[in-house]
């Protein structure tokens, strides 16, 4: 159930998804819902959304073993790979879980706010000690991870709307380069 | 009516706005809503929409003539303060209504979809020609602008989402030097 909700969020937003859909989605008795989640939805829903930053965080550390991410910039090209091959294989219906649940609730529900800060965190962490072990200096790795997690959310939501990959790559393309240079490889570059 | 349909898509996206309160926040009667917008919610959301992506490209322009904007590095930190400013004094509540209004429609109308593309469009191309006229090559500008909306969305998000402007800073920290150096005057110290 948490997995359904967190794949319906991705599509339809906290408000736009009920709790007789989540159950039929994940195909539970709709008394498991009561016994699991006896405070409700928002029990749910925040088990989802922490559910799902974990998931973006071992993505991350997943993507760090693959045999062609030896630099921080081929880090994140896999890491936006993986929304690209999505988007053309299964259509832009489904964006980023937590900017969805972003839109919903932020202004008016705090508890909930404070549960998407911290599934964002989720994400974030490993995403910078990933960096720091590609050979970003620790002070730099935790800005540069949130550079790169504002600009894939930025750029997923422009490829859903254009219903195109080139905001995935153009990112790719800018911060590739930028993401490798803060490893001090080519400090002599930059330094002037 | 249609800016505050815009306002009020920025606190609660399109399916959470209602046409009555939309009304009473223009103050305006309920009959002129028929008048002005025969077709009803989705003509007003569309032209509201459209009308808040031509404020995104005019306030470009504006940025553009600030005496401290010279560099395209310092043109997109004018346009981040614009938000740094708003969230600092008027707290975090309203978030860009373009992402609001993507997170809501873009699975399941199309037309809409479109509507939001366009907006995002408006605020586009003069961002990059903006770029343009502080040295970024035309064949770089697009991206660039891309990638300036993409990070700026990203980061809106997080700002809001935490309640702290620090991914705003984040971004003008590590994008201002990137934009600069696309103008080629430090095309030596990136040729290596």
């Amino acid at each position: 159930m948490v997995r359904s909700a967190g794949q319906l969020i991705r599509r339809q937003g906290i408000s736009g998804t009920g709790m007789r859909e989540i159950v039929a989605d994940a195909d539970a008795p709709w008394g498991s819902l009561r016994h699991y989640f006896p405070e409700g939805k928002d029990q749910l829903v925040t088990e989802a959304l922490l559910y799902m930053g974990g998931v973006a965080g071992r993505m991350t550390e997943r993507a760090l073993r693959s045999d062609d991410v030896s630099t921080p910039g081929q880090l994140f090209a896999r890491i936006v790979k993986g929304w690209r091959d999505e988007f053309l294989s299964a259509g832009y219906t489904a964006g980023c879980p937590l900017v969805a649940a972003a839109a919903d609730v932020s202004a008016n529900h705090d508890e909930l706010r404070g549960v998407i800060a911290q599934a964002f965190e989720l994400w974030q962490e490993p995403l910078a000690a990933a960096l720091e072990s590609r050979g970003v200096p620790a002070e730099r790795s935790p800005q540069l991870a949130v550079l790169a997690i504002s600009a894939l959310e930025g750029a997923i939501v422009l490829a859903r709307i254009r219903q195109d990959v080139g905001p995935l790559d153009v990112i790719v393309d800018e911060l590739a380069p930028l993401l490798d240079a803060a490893t001090g490889l080519h400090r002599d570059h930059l330094g002037g």
